[in-house]
């Protein structure tokens, strides 16, 4: 059985300015492949209503499961949560679910749960609350799709409450081999072991190390045996690898 | 008149492995936003041949440059030039004149110009090189797609190459002020003056500092006068901030 596959959507102008360096992507992705779910596209996109809706939608058709990232604080700024409501046709309103959490929350710390903080309980009817024991704010998810905070601290702790609700495949393996040589090199013998290898990817990525080129081998796969034949032919190939 | 906009396409099983993580959309992004070219989205896609041209004939209708990052080397899985090739309905082939750069690179060095290299010599018809100081195997430009290469370096010197060659707008001009209140609190206010200044856009970006929380207010627009106003009202309704 083909493993899941999955997609996240990433809204935030102040990456698209430059401004801030993308990483919860990067964070999810090593999660995903970690337990089988094949990340099949990664996206960012501006925060802009239309736009959000038109991207759920497509990622939602194409895979099992989108996680979107950033958009959903107590700000004007903050549209993810109505626009993924929008693309599902769910009304999206204060929900007492959400508004007891923060309600709890505030009065605990003695601070007022203002018009702004209201926002947060804004989820879209239908939908399940993700957990955040970061700063309780929920996230939620609704079809297949799962709303995440951008700030990271909070959007990896919702990875941690979204992920084991959810059921894995095969986990993509891999093994690195480092040859000091220039990818143009041994790109023929690499493209040959591919091609006998048709279990397992083979991946190169050439990079310069003080001033001499050389070549990472990336071999893929979900069966170990695979991956390690593959791994051997690799390494006999390029015998100077030999420890 | 509007600025021109762009999108930037990123390949690589490894990016979408975790194995790697991004760092050219981050790059141009930040180079875009100096020269007023308004980056709409990032996308990034598998190393499929079919994925890779839906991805660029739809970023390609929509925005007025695409960037695309990877998968232009000699090996076996370096499949965008073919693949860009024929989202544009253009036969690739080695054509002569990148053939000729490689071969007098690697003439100069006593390295031979196998197979494998001269696969970075196959360009699509119609195309237009894209100097790469860094390592002589061009990247191309089709249409308004700009092929490049993913290795940061190489990437660096081809975006120096191209982004010369294109008519930018307005800058993107920002200004942030560093409030020491959590988001929750500062929302209300900012959206009262987002509202009172349409000529810029206002987001904020939560943060936490030794255990504190805090709330960094960025101010974006094209005219420095609006910039500037915006901020004067903003500091104005942070106090606190006066140095």
């Amino acid at each position: 059985m083909p493993n899941p596959t999955a997609a996240i959507l990433v809204i935030g102008d102040e990456i698209l300015s430059g401004r801030t360096r993308e990483g919860n992507a990067h964070y999810l992705a090593g999660e995903l492949s970690r337990i089988g779910i094949d990340l099949r596209e990664v996206r960012i996109v501006p925060d802009d209503h239309d736009g959000i809706v038109a991207a759920v939608r497509a990622l939602s058709d194409r895979v099992d499961h989108v996680f979107t990232s950033g958009g959903i604080g107590p700000t004007h700024d903050d549209i993810t949560a109505d626009a993924v409501g929008a693309a599902f046709g769910a009304t999206v309103d204060v929900r007492e679910d959400a508004r007891a959490l923060l309600a709890a929350h505030y009065a605990a710390r003695g601070v007022e749960l203002n018009e702004a903080r209201l926002r947060m309980a804004r989820i879209p009817e239908g939908a399940t609350l993700i957990d955040n024991p970061v700063s309780v704010a929920p996230g939620f998810t609704i079809g297949n799709v799962n709303v995440m905070a951008g700030v990271p601290s909070v959007f990896q702790a919702m990875v941690a409450s979204v992920l084991p609700l959810m059921t894995g495949g095969r986990p993509l393996l891999s093994q690195t081999l480092r040859v000091m040589r220039p990818e143009g090199e041994v790109a023929g013998v690499l493209g040959a072991l591919a091609a006998a290898h048709p279990g397992v990817t083979m991946g190169s990525y050439p990079f310069q190390s003080n001033g001499a080129f050389g070549t990472n081998l990336v071999v893929r796969g979900p069966e170990a045996a695979e991956v390690d034949a593959a791994m051997t032919a690799l390494a006999g190939a390029f015998p100077e690898t030999a420890a």
